[in-house]
């Protein structure tokens, strides 16, 4: 099962009540890319770096069955950066920088070899180019992942309408499911989002887990309680990386199957956050990923009979 | 099995964005009794009211299998009153009036017939007074459950510390639970909270589920995800009546079976807040109840192998 993978590879400073940290690797398909090679390979990553971008990143990238021939190399560019402080209560943050650097560029060609994949995930983006990308596969993958954020809603939100008729699954925080659908109630929001495309909608929550629709279906998976969450970059895009992964790899997109890949992304989100930027993600081997699994299992089981 | 709920009994004015009401019957005691008493009978209620309390309410109780020996009704005061007004998200309130009334008398004496109980709930109210009814019972109940608020934290810390070494299980929502600890971390907090005397703790999140620690074990419940919360007034002592009710039911002090009643409880929150006031809890049968809990079994369920 092949997975393609569109987002940005990138850098971030990072200040969090517990540390901080000059340039360390970063950007949504970086952490897409940490998360779900666990589970599927190859990843077939489409993004767009500049001449700054380690090579040893690359190299282990590489080694974990990431294909680097949709990452184009501007060499007179930098990479985009990014650079935040988080707020003592970890959910809100303020943007300290965002150069966007070779991102003014990206349009991406995707490579001969990427044709025919089976599952396609698109990190958020300009949802112009998310659009680019489907239409350049001749057949349609058997399913198309989704994210977006504010900022699209706010500066662009008639192309993110055609985009969103074009994906299965779409993921969204809790204040951008509001934002986009008009709806306070999550439950109204996530009926009228489903309208617009999209046949699942995933609502991340962050510290207070995630929830998934589909029809009348909802499926809710909560977060690991944690004693630290030492920085909360790329939790998010490592969700994704745990379901579209978990989804690749069984190739079974029933609702069943999308609720497993919720924990799993879950699971991966909860060591993501244990350190900074990827680091915690590069660590972990198929037992801490077992073990973490299991905690989610237990933290939800009771059994009840209705007398 | 006997329960023992202590708390008010009182009158609310609410105003919410779907809607107000003038003077509706209200009080942690009354909550807990309407939904405990779908699941065990005789409930020994212990509260005080004014010669305003209406009659037919007290009748509705002792149908419903509350003994109301313990209630004392002083002739010539009228009964505590709360106004208040909630924001659009309905969890944050503004209080419009608080008027003590009876409860500046309020010093409960057990009757006779109320000794031996094995379950007692304390609601929310002086921790100088939660802990007489503790010292007035000759047979130390099975199990004690507290129910508290940051307003006894700020007043009357030494009185609460006191209290909480007495009983067994205390329930609190997140931002009281890290008032009380002086810890952000909510695993951090339940630790610190845990040393102070309960084995058990329960912190009520909300729309965003319940968590119950207990040791090294954590267990985690979702709030129901509903179109409309049309008041929340009461969720939380409804979800205390059910938890104690479940417990006091099945007589089965367990972790597992603490897990069962909290589900209990959140279900009987979700109903809690579909109508103002006890209105809806007024209404609900047997086979509401059990359809409600099935649907947070479905809620939560999955099936995840580890391969």
């Amino acid at each position: 099962m092949s997975l393609i993978s569109v987002g940005t590879m990138a850098f971030d400073a990072i200040e969090t009540p517990f540390g901080k940290t000059d340039c360390i690797v970063g950007g949504s398909a970086t952490y897409v890319a940490y998360a779900a090679s666990n589970f599927v390979k190859p990843i077939k990553q489409v993004s767009i770096v500049g001449n700054d971008f380690p090579k040893e990143e690359m190299d282990e990238l590489r080694r974990r069955g990431v294909h680097l021939e949709g990452v184009e190399v501007v060499k007179d560019k930098k990479s985009f950066f990014w650079s935040g402080k988080y707020h003592l209560d970890m959910n809100s943050r303020d943007t300290l920088a965002t150069d966007l650097n070779v991102l003014t560029d990206f349009n991406p060609q995707l490579p001969e070899a990427y044709q025919g994949a089976e599952f396609l995930m698109l990190g958020n983006l300009d949802p112009t180019i998310q659009k680019k990308v489907i239409e350049q596969l001749r057949i349609r993958p058997k399913l198309i992942v989704m994210d977006t954020m504010n900022f699209w809603m706010e500066i662009a939100m008639p192309q993110l309408e055609e985009t969103l008729k074009l994906v299965d699954v779409l993921m969204v925080n809790d204040s951008e499911a509001r934002q986009l659908s008009g709806e306070f109630s999550l439950v109204k929001a996530a009926k009228e989002i489903i309208k617009m495309g999209p046949k699942y909608l995933i609502i991340k929550k962050g510290e207070h887990g995630a929830l998934l629709f589909h029809g009348e279906n909802v499926f809710f998976a909560p977060a690991l309680p944690l004693e630290v969450v030492f920085d909360p970059t790329g939790a998010g895009d490592t969700f994704a990386g745990g379901f579209i992964g978990h989804i690749a790899k069984t190739g079974d997109i029933s609702f069943a199957n999308m609720k497993r890949g919720i924990i799993v992304g879950s699971a991966m989100a909860s060591f993501c956050v244990e350190k900074f930027g990827p680091e915690r993600l590069k660590e972990v081997n198929k037992a801490d990923i077992d073990s973490r699994i299991q905690q989610f299992v237990d933290l939800v089981s009771f059994d009840i009979e209705l007398v």
